[in-house]
């Protein structure tokens, strides 16, 4: 049971910048929490953080996954490709925010990815991931 | 720590009707096992389910939780009272779906309420009740 | 075979108000007429008027009717919860309206419960009722 | 009391093509029972079809009936110049259509024409054209 | 010359939640206040709240009044059946808003109600009342 | 010099239908009147009606014109093709309402064929022809 | 305690055109009544009409009042400047309209300039002015 | 009778910018010619040209006149005011325009003012006004 | 193996008129390069060209065709009828355009035909006929 | 080289109110530090604020000057009139704003003037004014 | 004569996935069936697929070939900086589509890039390239 | 004192295709003055071309720099990515356009970028970038 983990543009600098709104913890730190959980839920997980939509794109093709846990980040809101990937592959996907995008700019509430994915978890912080994973976690068994 | 569920219109009928669609799960049987994880987290958990807006404010307004899950069903799109409810009483609260709205008819993709929930989880069927719960033990620590 | 008639909010005012507009009959008399032509026709009839959303989806869900004629009045734009439980409940059903609303403000004319509803009569005051309970007849032989 | 019943554009195809979807009756089994009924109702009855906006105005203009039935079919959607005519010519005129058009595609749900008829029956097939012609015999006498 | 003053959903909480935002009057301050001019002016006063809009079209319809005073909080956006109740009543009727609608998110901004109300006084806050007591004092005399 | 005034459809029914609105003046008395100042001012006048935009588009390219008037009746707000035979064939032309476009329906406000005209006259009854017709002899010396 | 009454373009005609609609109370009537009131309530009123934007920004400007009282008339759905004028002199302002403009036509109902206003009261003819006076007394005690 | 001809901003440019495109005729010109034809048609013309909107206000408020002919311009899409106060003073009016607005830029396609004259003349360079005046002539015959 | 092959309005004027933007080719010229590669390709073609929508559908449903070439032309862009008829006939249909479609103006980049096509070829001149055809090769073997 | 620099509608206030905001610097602080840089760069400048439009309009007219620096503020969004007068004088103009127009709110994120000016400098304070004079400098040499 | 072939995200795909609708056929057996084609026609061919928007502009940039045959795949939706690059390079282009993009979802029938190619051929599968290939043919000699 | 100076997708050919247009100065020409007035401001800049929207955010988040100006070229109107990284990076920047964007293609006038920079120049060519130095001088003393 293989989980890919996916952070979008941006998501890098947690925990380095802004401190004060986004919190201190680094995607390191989250990703370290997924994997605690991950091993006591007995999944495998890989991560990638890209900027690029091609790497993106490219890595979820590698179809070395079961199911895929993804925070488009930007993209949520402009990428038709990653949709496109996400759909084709045609993997169980859960889509996740850190911030409640039903709460943001306009621009950010409309999400062209989260039309092929199983569902979507946002607005828990990084919590977000790990509800994520449980919702994985039942998905695939 | 006290949680209260509320699910709105027509979600009585789960289990009842369309049984290919949803599932033979009852509300009641959904009920159950969001009790029993709010057991194992240490919560206490009350529930709720009405057809009617009116009731729903009303119930919102006792102040006898610490956080609300709510699945406002068809109010989602429409219910400007309960999402002033909401923000006036101001506890957290999340807002579940059962289906993705992000992959359904384009007046669902839009949530009124959502905009004053801390989060929202979707398109898990009953697991999303139950992440929202482990999401409620995370925000009320 | 039974017939469920269902009339919206501010159908009771019928005949009472603005007999100049909406002629005089009551809604009292209306209902009569429907009970005559179903007597004719071999169908029973039942009726309820409510001012409140949560009453009508209520009254749908009892599930002691095989079809239903509605004329959901000012709900017809403005309830989802309304459109749910008649989809939900999936008997076949029959909008109807006394005026044309094709012709009325830019807001009436969009229906929000027709669409699951097998078709719509409006525009021929109480007769509307008449011709959806012969269409009924024959959708039920 | 005559009335004219006007068929618009690909409605002589009813019966001849996609059995499946719009059954087997043709156009002349529903003329046919339309003749019947008036017959029954005391109505005379003239039938009219064509693929041609210009035609179907030339036809409405002719003034030998006393209400006009009428499928405008796809020119429902499209037709200023049938709405004029209808409106100009100021007879009481009634929209029918087969299928229910609140149910389509989006561009279907708006009807040029109805504006300018008293009323519209849609959804029931050919029984809409029968309703109609019932709502006829209210409206003249 | 008998009013009746009617607030909408959650107006009921007014002073007892947020008071740095909404001020420490509680609606019974506010029906004082309105209850006393009232007195002054010679105006029989009437209260009512509901979290209903069925229970306000009901009491609309109870016809024992001249002049309607109604602050329909959320309803102002979203109900086409209080509007209709409004219009079919056909009593002098004033909105009142506490805050500035048209300071506030732009799905405030738009009121379905006042379109059949004499008029419209918002900004105020609890003084509103009393302005539009004026006038109806002016309307009734 | 010769000017082809060319009469959309419905337009045959003036001063036959509705009196009080559009006076008794038939499209005969009105292409009289044309004949009459074509006569005055020098121009050779044909003219033609039709309900049909077919019928309309052949004539358009008939050529044996130097100058067009036409009132597109309802095919100013729909016909892409009416206004692709007058772009193509290339001669002068001059639109021409009777009734004011400006101050009716929101979709008559529209001109999808004026957009390829010289220019536009609208809202003077009858006198509007005469007062294209004088702007054809100037744009015609 | 001064305050400044301010009556936009084309209010200089009240009373003096279409009595019917208007009343036979003109610009002058109106303020000698808002004179009135002011002694009563211990306010000094300065008046000030213009059809002018540019005149009634520099009025705006001076500076020499404690409140003002506007009725932007047209303005009030086109300029951004007068907008600005009275945010930028950040004094309490109140916008006053005679006729309810939530029932005029579309592009009426829209307020560019009640945004940056205390509130508005629209709809009671004269007594709108007066009403906005009292608010003044309320908001400057 | 007596006509105004009112000429908006930047008119007082004509045939001293850009005579390529706009002609070498100067407004003077273009109002010589009006009078030409006013004095043929036994009429009194007064002009004004304003690049200022209270000034044209003021001016057609002066009521010295029995119909108004105006060349708005720019205006012609942005002042409510000029319409309340072609409106409100209630005499006819005729919009001029030399260039074909049909065929200008989105927003020079909809004009406020139109909607309150009789007719609109367009596209015909200064001949736009001489057919207005001859228009003016018949409708004060 | 027959293919039809439909020009809709105006196309009859190709080559005949602004040679300059169309080139000298008239439709004959085009319809016998479709001819021989026709004849090349072993297809039986047949052609017809029409400015009346009717005439298209009657062809249209003609029903002496394996396959259907069609350049609607400014149909394309408002005949829902059209459409209609080649969705209820059935037949693979193929929509060619001589000029790129998406590169004009906004009101052309919309087809309401091509939905229920195959596919559209846009952009190529005649060419485009000629690869229409050999995708119709490929289609009916 | 002579350059003329607009300021519009209320920005005489500057340095007077709000300097928390907009700075303690006054529009002629400005103006001096405007002249400052011009006299380096070898410019003659002249300086004119207005609130009024027609006032603006008619000094562009007056044609003493090689190149435009204006600061429409409120008129940006809403003056066709000004944006005419700019294109028909026909000089090389230079949009300038204080703030940055695309961070604020939606309705001046549209410029009507910017679309016939050179270019558009936005954002820097003052400083905007400047880097206009620069490019003015670069623009004519 | 050198074409370039360029297939955007996603596309290296086909084949491998959900072979049932997008057969069985490889972007490596698509390319085949192109060279065949280009040989038979003398044309050179090369042939490029990428995930990534960037490699394909820079490819598109590299300036050896004459021609160039494009699917750009969810990129047609999205990306102004592709059609910046084909429009910069300016070599005539065709953009082709597998499938009928006039019949998928809403935001799959603009296309950004197609406005900057000489036509776009869509629909026919594999075989849009071989149509487009000989489409090339046809412009280049 | 470092700048950056960014230059997005298709700006590396510049003075290499279209010299009528975009003049015959290349990015480096364009480098080499930027570097000339920057020694001159005593301030040190580093540049960077990219087709790339991954790599400009790479380059973005390296942080050796005080202050970032930016021609997102395309980017500008579709990167939400791009501005994320801007904004998060929350150094000082400032958007640069060679042409006025105000005066092009409608999707070209909205710049999502902008509104998480300080300002914009745009429409001055090369000079666009000179200016944005000036203003970065002044930004960073």
């Amino acid at each position: 049971m293989k989980v890919l983990v996916m952070h979008g543009p941006n998501l890098n600098l947690l925990g380095k910048r802004e401190p004060d709104i986004y919190g201190r913890e680094t995607l390191d730190d989250i990703n370290l929490k997924i994997k605690d959980l991950a091993g006591e839920l007995g999944i495998e997980v890989n991560f990638m953080q890209s900027n690029s939509e091609a790497e993106m794109i490219d890595r979820l093709q590698a179809d070395d996954y079961d199911l895929l846990i993804i925070n488009p980040a930007a993209f949520t809101h402009t990428s038709v490709a990653l949709r496109d990937a996400i759909s084709a592959v045609g993997k169980p996907s859960i889509e996740v925010h850190l911030s409640n995008i039903h709460g943001r700019e306009e621009f950010r509430r409309k999400s062209i990815t989260a039309e092929v994915c199983v569902g979507q978890v946002s607005g828990f912080g990084p919590e977000s991931y790990l509800l994520a994973l449980r919702a994985a976690k039942k998905l695939l068994s």
